[in-house]
């Protein structure tokens, strides 16, 4: 198939590749099983996935003839985070469907491209500059004269990869703080609440839309998600279309997440809601999918690779969900024990600072507002 | 710890193996994966079980060496079906902690003992007589005087090892149909309907209840399980009550199910419900658990084998189980696309008659009666 297009449904018993051994990989290889597909991670190092995938592989994303054995023996691939080299999502691509498709990554590897790619579509994002040496950065400081954000264009995650910065700042230092990397400087906006979409689209198109959850990160990582968000039925139907709109002019397949900063009612309708940015994956503010929604995100995405129809994205319950980082996981006694609450190891040994050791999810009857 | 008991719950990274390899292996896998723990499956084939286990042994359960290598890697051993021979039992609890324990398999896997362990603790069952010949079943039949079911001592699920007998029938026939297997008569009762008790006994004895289900079969193979039960409370109340004497009386760690037939409001308070039988085990009747409970049967299951508290038992929606036999499985495409249905397939590649391929579980408003 190299078209990377499944004709049928892929029967169960059917292998899913997936990229990446950390909790995302291993959340999606719980849902593959609950359908009776089988899962091969393949990673160049092991991880939680590979305590609960039927085939693992141990290899790097640049080792051509394991990717092609992979390939192989599976029947789709997908991966649980975006920085999946392109060469290697284009290698596997010849050989079998990989999805989301490449144009995805592409988009999402990079902030410059992802910012110019939103702006091409009319959607809000902060006011930005690329900077490419501190005196580009300086130059973009003056331009956008305002607190702004510098961001590496490439590898940022949870926080990593940026540093703030003001009119008057040491920009020499900011930008020896992100290693002197090509990067992106942003306006810091002032935001009355932060919120994703989940979207999840089939592969002849169909779109599917979990309720939009609102976020709270701490130091740069996420640390909580809650729906229902209390936000205007207006706006939360505008982020979906948000995500509905990046989904479909990336053709894209599986699920989608889409950051937005929420700047409040005061602000024009068409400006309310700011991309962030995309997250071409399953995503830590869709966890709480598992415990309150019949068909969680991880089975969906699943689905879609599949080609399989998509599953219902109504929840049951309001629900809250917290990460559990580092040293917060040794806690499992006592979460264990709270009525209740659902709660989700990943199995990782060592609980290092800031570390995604797990999380929990707290339910209460669907129309409640629980923040 | 040749005492059977844990000191400690047993702390996430930890290693739970698991005797048998069928469906029940496989969500109980997946259980224990949800809490950071990992599985280890033990039998003598491969099955749907190892598709999501950190490892696995395929060996027999008459194999000491094999039974105390399995012993070494693994914290606690708990079992999927009733019929792990007791020596095996024996010589695993004399390495490491087995749950639930001995006398619960012992009691099971003989529906004589099961029957007089019943009868000594006040719990009605129905009107049976143990028959060891042909001559012995006439004799039985005689003093039943009414319809009746044949049953083989051991080894008998699925309504297999069953033959329906009545004053009158051909005695010898029936015999040779049981294979001339040391059998129990006993009288075939006309009840309203089927339920089972679910309860969850932590190794401190701390004791949970799911709701009871109502369970229908067809050609003796559970077909569907539905809560909320449209019983009398002081019914439900009882049930839970019989399953609590069952489980205290067997010093029982883990899920235990047990099946009851309810003879209806006309009966005597005392005597509305019979017990038919008992799995020392996740039970298919409480499959609904996954979707429908904070946490599962097969998580409370985990919990109590790992020594750790048990989660609630609550419900947060109505549920509907239905079993996917044989070719029923083959609908999964149309499953699929129904809205807020849950769908579980075990990844089994044959469909043969009969066998359970997956379920499907219907969620709805907590309070909604849905037969």
């Amino acid at each position: 198939m190299p078209d990377g297009r499944l004709r049928a449904p892929l029967a169960p018993g059917s292998t899913i590749g997936i990229l990446g051994s950390g909790q995302l990989g291993r959340m999606l290889a719980m849902a593959a099983a609950r359908l009776g597909l089988k899962t091969h991670i393949y990673c160049e190092h092991s991880g939680p996935a590979f305590d609960v995938a039927t085939h693992t592989s141990k290899a790097g994303f640049e080792d051509k003839a394991a990717l092609s054995a992979f390939a192989k023996v599976v029947d789709a691939v997908t991966y649980e985070f975006e920085n999946v080299p392109l060469r290697t999502a284009g290698h596997l691509a010849a050989l079998v469907p990989v999805r989301p498709g490449a144009k995805a990554l592409e988009v999402a590897q990079d902030r410059l491209a992802e910012k110019t790619f939103l702006t091409g579509l009319g959607i809000p994002v902060a006011p930005f500059r690329p900077a490419a040496s501190d005196a580009e950065v300086r130059q973009a400081l003056a331009q956008i004269g305002a607190a702004a954000i510098l961001k590496t264009r490439r590898f940022g995650y949870d926080g990593k990869g940026q540093v703030g910065l003001a009119p008057g700042d040491d920009v020499a230092a900011a930008w020896a703080a992100i290693n002197a990397n090509p990067a992106v400087l942003e306006q810091r906006l002032a935001f009355v609440a932060e919120l994703s979409a989940l979207v999840v689209r089939a592969a002849d198109g169909t779109l599917a839309f979990y309720d939009c959850p609102v976020n709270v990160h701490k130091n740069g990582i996420l640390h909580r998600s809650s729906v229902p968000a209390a936000l205007p039925a207006e706006d939360l139907a505008h982020a979906r279309q948000i995500g509905a709109a990046i989904a479909d002019a990336l053709d894209y397949v599986g699920v989608l997440a889409v950051e937005m900063f929420y700047l409040g009612p005061d602000a024009a309708a068409a400006e309310r809601l700011i991309v962030n940015e995309i997250a071409p994956r399953v995503h830590n503010s869709g966890h709480w999918t598992i415990d309150a929604c019949s068909v969680s995100q991880f089975e969906n995405h699943i689905r879609a690779v599949a080609n399989w129809p998509l599953g219902s994205t109504e929840r049951h319950s309001a629900a809250e969900m917290t990460n559990l980082l580092g040293t917060a996981a040794l806690e499992w006694q006592t979460l264990a024990r709270e009525p209740g609450l659902c709660l989700h190891l990943y199995g990782k040994r060592e609980a290092r600072e800031g570390r995604k050791m797990g999380h929990v999810t707290r339910l209460a009857s669907k129309a409640s507002w629980m923040l």
